[in-house]
């Protein structure tokens, strides 16, 4: 207690770290956050992000990517004072709405005991509140359009084009270099040709393109507070509420199915016959032109160790652990990696260097783990949820859960409605699992006693 | 048939790929086979080394890694008309010599049913060989010191550091470019940067350091015929003869164990407890020498897939799949590689861009497998090869080898002495696995029911 006492101030800050100068690489949602981070820590913070300031570029209404925030964000976003705001204008889901090829629909809620939902929010929108946020200390540089094409790790300089026209070039020093720059980040790039860094990535063989299912009469075509699911097998659709009232879908399926589908025709047909619920929705001209205007996206997954160089530099979300997207958590789980660095940076006597190093050493196993949720998810996902097994499953956990709501945390809800570490979340699940398996043989083996006894006696 | 007539001329050339500009980046065992191949098949070669032609480089007497060559090189080999060259002035190790830590020796065979051996060869010599070959050729150039910068694959452009101090750049085209540069390919890396490609790079945590084992009297001081080894669970030394009669001795642990060994003192306390027999063999003031003269070097896996880039690219060997160095198969795999591209390139009405990517279809699973089973060896080698379990399935191997000698190859004879494909070495290997369960179990049962019996008629 007397070390917290010497070492750490009245609001948080450690002051056993002095100021440093930190470059953030990437000033999306977990760069604009760790900044808001850094600055209450009392860094001096250069965001630098390729892209020019969304919050004066044009917005697509109704395109806006939008994202299913759960618990861990949510707390990050207390910790900066943000949460109430955020989900102000946020829209709650309260449960999967599953649509059939009939277009016959069920609900399977997310939290039947304790009502916890995901939250709808636009990636567009959250960006601008953090960026917003960030304007407010003295300490927060912005610097858009600035675009990381090398680094010296070691020696913390780093090289940006910021004209694209004129090639133009700048340098600049930090020293912490934060790469928050994404799947395909720059900084990890630079990481990655030290000895001992461990990387993968993995495409899947599906894509991904998003439709719109726009709103109608200033009205959501369909019961907005869900996440509406098409499972089909080897394809599936979702469709999340925007603010608009307009649903963002979107559609994966292999490349193969994509490819196959080359004419308006073709769409149609695939449409009416998997997916015709949606036709009317979408409206078949919309279908079309969204369609074709662009090609499906790659899917991919990142994993790598450690997630830091020295006491010089460390990566934070995708760039650190990019997943595919079915478990809503790329997000939630980049902005839990600001919960955690911020939390061992306020532990008493840290130094850069320390911190840094404990942040590899308890995040890597969880990064890891929701990356292989997210991957077994997507499975879930299109197949498993329309399946008797599964809603038994789902039937079981939720009795159970009902029942013993400290003991039994079913694994989705361990994930989307607890802090617990995502390694612990899937190490929880193989023990009930385990509990499960023992539990069928006693009731199958008492149901062969009892059988045999009747028998008997008759 | 007459497909084959059609295209292929009567020195196996397709005729119905026109002469190309290949490019090979690496100028070392693979990159060397690869333009013999090329060559062969009528193409212009340029290949591109960084380092300077070993062939007037010093040499360091004693001190060159060698490598054991099995039967994918040497088939490899034979297919450029350098096998007999090569195994002419290569040492025949016939199988494990152990030493345990008393310094007593045991010998388990690789093949005592038909004597296939492992071939000790130098690589360097082998590099000379291969080289030296190729110079015959005048449709191949050797560019030495020419170190790749960037490339756009898709152009076919490269552009060459060829002076380090001058930081000269040398600019050159091709129609296809041959990633045979390693472990590190910066081919490799100009690929990675492209969607759905997928890639990951392992490092192990045991790191490894070259000791000698000099000539003494101008004579071997341990029976040459051998791979010897001493296992030591955690830690691991092995040795292979060279020409000159000196041993080449490889000592692989966690780095955290040689980080313990600070001093000489330290060392030679170390090596008395755990490799007391090859102590005077080295001798200690060579051993100490050697240890301290270099830090001990990471081993790392690397696999990737796709192996090509459109019709403008291709990886061979470790650029496209480097393992641990545990099952002896890094440059098998690797001119294994050009066994199969150049057959593929020889069969009718192909294309370069279809043998490109039937090369990958044909050669990532196995190119896995073997990466997966050096891993798997890494662990047999310095644990199992002590085990009663390891020598008793050794032994029922190879009785079973004895007999059956067609259907019952044992898995490390089907990876080193035959060509049998990677992947269908594990398949075999789990087949037998399964035979052996079936036949425990039988043998089991029977001893019980005889026991049984037995008691019954007392």
């Amino acid at each position: 207690m007397s070390e917290k006492i010497n070492t750490v101030n009245a609001n948080g800050v450690n002051l056993s770290i002095p100021p440093l100068k930190v470059a953030i690489i990437g000033g999306g949602l977990v760069g604009s956050l760790a900044a808001l981070n850094f600055a209450r820590n009392g860094h001096n913070v250069h965001l630098y992000e390729y892209r020019e300031d969304i919050r004066t570029s044009e917005l697509v209404q109704g395109r806006s990517i939008n994202l299913a925030l759960s618990e861990r964000g949510r707390k990050a976003l207390a910790e900066v004072g943000l949460e109430d705001e955020v989900l102000s204008t946020a829209i709650p889901m309260r449960g999967r709405m599953l649509h059939d090829v009939k277009g016959q629909t069920s609900v399977v809620l997310y939290d039947p005991c304790t009502n916890q939902c995901l939250y709808s929010v636009g990636r567009k929108h959250l960006n601008e509140v953090l960026l917003n946020a960030g304007e407010k200390f003295p300490n927060i540089q912005y610097h858009f359009r600035h675009k990381l094409k090398s680094a010296n790790l070691q020696e913390g300089s780093m090289r940006f084009q910021c004209d694209y026209e004129e090639q133009q070039l700048e340098e600049a020093t930090a020293d912490l270099i934060v790469g928050c720059d994404g799947a395909f980040s720059a900084v990890r790039q630079q990481m990655s040709k030290t000895l001992g860094f461990n990387f993968s990535q993995e495409y899947i063989e599906h894509g991904y393109l998003e439709l719109c299912i726009p709103a109608k009469n200033d009205e959501f075509q369909m019961p907005p507070n869900y996440l509406h699911i098409w499972p089909r097998n080897e394809f599936m659709m979702i469709a999340l509420p925007n603010q608009d009232k307009s649903f963002t879908v979107t559609l994966s399926m292999p490349f193969k199915v994509f490819e196959g589908i080359r004419t308006p025709k073709e769409l149609l047909e695939f449409f009416h016959r998997y997916y015709s619920d949606a036709v009317p929705l979408i409206g078949e001209e919309l279908l079309i032109k969204d369609f074709f205007k662009s090609k499906p996206q790659f899917l991919l997954s990142i994993k790598c160790n450690p997630f830091h160089f020295a006491d010089k530099a460390i990566l934070l979300g995708d760039a650190a652990h990019a997943m595919v997207p079915y478990y809503g958590q790329g997000m939630n789980a980049g902005m839990e990696d600001c919960t955690l660095f911020f939390s061992i940076l306020r532990e008493p006597h840290m130094t850069i260097g320390k911190a840094l190093e404990t942040f590899t050493e308890r995040r890597v196993s969880d990064a890891h783990a929701i990356c292989d949720l997210a991957m077994y998810n997507y499975v879930e996902m299109r197949d498993l949820t329309k399946r008797f097994s599964f809603k038994c499953r789902k039937m079981l956990d939720t009795t159970l859960f009902r029942f013993f709501p400290n003991y039994w945390v079913p694994l989705y809800n361990s994930v989307s409605f607890t802090s617990m570490p995502y390694s612990k979340c899937i190490a929880n699940r193989q023990w009930q699992d385990e509990i499960l398996k023992k539990i069928m043989f006693i009731v199958l083996s008492s149901a062969v006693l009892f059988i045999g006894a009747l028998y008997i006696v008759h």
